[in-house]
């Protein structure tokens, strides 16, 4: 039997926050720990230097073990991953690109090793490689996606591999977190739930436009694009970029140009309607800013309270 | 409390057949209902006349109840309903339009009415309509396709309904059912799944495609067309259409008339180059050709088991 997320971590609930950048730093990261998950900072877009600092704020901030997210895409990647060694946060995740190359020195530093993945193929890969777990994220997340959906990829993955599966994508409460588990999921990582805890950097702006939001209210840009595709809150910038793409009159040079810059621009900035408040379908569950140990532990009981139910199902 | 789908509709499991255009018919239904679950006839470009014999083929067939789906964007639909009031199925599924003028109708013939929903809007506004259940699809289904994943309607329908919630998209194990039945629906419907029973009269081509497809072998057609989005197996005609589509040249009207008959000519001319192999993301499962009776039954079984193991997780 493999282990499970919670003792490859050594943390109390099997819960992950999603890494989003611009977003996840230490404070956040640390709360989300010291709320019993782990939290993840981010380092896509980002320095060494500001890798270093918030690696070393978030210890300060918890004793809990926590994350830190490696964008595969970076140019800086090898640098970053380099920082991360010496830093030795308890693990790491990384998307975007090829993970196995960076397997063996992390764990050599002492570090647990965690790709994103999105597809049975690439899962087996880096189980054979040697990762500690997966996170295996369906394309209702937010951000950058795939194509495979969560219930899929649950469907698929799980009984393919024998290690912590960490599953992503469309959960909002506690009754997803069930029937993950249920399904053989080790744990579950949410990002979208996360971004209204008081402690979450994103702009006052954007909180208010993902509280007021409904399951309907996201958009994919980018679909026409090879691996671009990214999902967002439905506002002028993206329905026009969408607009653009299904017209097809405008290059991909000329568009990936038009979405540089917007996830900041919305995120840090606050500007509603020209960035891209990147976010995933299950809007619904976002009610109201709560710190986020008011979060995790609704999300725990009401997981709790739905696995209890599970001997009242007669078929 | 809402009545159960196995009550409202007095079968033993909670399994529907998702309708299947040339490919539900009245043979295939019955044998569905005989396992257990409920069949559906799909009526989707076929004459009253068609409809008519498969349901009285299937009475002949089955004395357990079966459903028939109307296709609310056929243009004989009026028709279609008239002789469905006049024959007499235990229940209908309506989608690809508005259900609520034919809730009433139907009723009053004594016809259980369950509508096709994408999203919570269209699922609250059928309930106050009287609808006796509803079927949430998630985009991983095969064929024509929404924008919402099942676990963001999971996440998102349940909570905000009173009445059974059928979910279907991407299950195609027990594990899957049992998770959907832990998060509040009453039921779950599959149809990739049951596209490799002996019993189902898609072409044998098809069927081994099918049975040697991986996770990622579908592509979604029609995503650039408004309303268009059809799910099924990459193959010579649907990676070359998404190509066309990408590329931005071609009209839609254009587009829209290379799609026309695709479907058929993949289902039953078994042509799996030039045709279109309409199926959802869970592929895996689809292991061998095998009575539906042991499809249900396997899966029956191990939702029953999956649920049983509930206890034994520890949050």
């Amino acid at each position: 039997m493999a282990k499970s997320l919670t003792e490859v971590l050594g943390i109390k609930y099997p819960v992950l926050q999603g890494a989003m950048a611009w977003i996840s730093d230490a404070g956040f990261a640390a709360a989300v720990s010291n709320a019993g998950g782990a939290g993840i900072i981010s380092t896509g877009g980002r320095t060494t230097e500001y890798t270093r600092d918030e690696i070393r704020r978030a210890k300060s901030l918890t004793d809990k073990p926590f994350g830190v997210n490696i964008m595969l895409m970076a140019p800086n990647k090898e640098e970053i991953v380099k920082v991360i060694c010496e830093e030795k946060p308890a693990f790491v995740t990384l998307g975007a690109g090829n993970p196995v190359p960076f397997i063996a020195p992390l764990q050599a530093a002492g570090i647990k090793v965690i790709p994103v993945v999105p597809n049975v193929k690439l899962a087996k890969r880096v189980e054979k490689a040697g990762a500690d777990a997966i996170v295996v994220e369906g394309m209702e997340a937010g951000g950058h996606i795939g194509v495979l959906t969560t219930m899929a990829l649950m469907t698929q993955v799980i009984p393919e591999v024998n290690f912590p599966v960490v599953m992503a994508g469309g959960f909002g409460d506690g009754r997803g977190i069930a029937a993950a588990l249920l399904m053989g999921a080790s744990g579950v990582q949410l990002g979208t739930r996360f971004l209204v805890a008081e402690e979450c950097p994103v702009h006052a702006n954007v909180k208010q436009k993902l509280i007021e939001a409904a399951d309907t209210d996201t958009i994919v840009t980018g679909l026409t694009i090879g691996g671009g595709a990214v999902r967002g809150i439905r506002n002028k910038f993206s329905e026009h970029f969408v607009a653009l793409e299904n017209e097809g009159k405008t290059d991909k040079k000329a568009l990936l140009d038009m979405a540089t810059g917007t996830n900041k621009l919305a995120a840090v900035d606050g500007d509603t309607e020209n960035g891209m408040m990147q976010a995933g379908q299950s809007l619904l569950p976002l009610k109201k800013t709560e710190p986020v140990k008011d979060i995790m532990e609704a999300l725990m009981r009401e997981a709790r309270e739905t696995l209890a139910q599970a001997k009242d199902i007669k078929i």
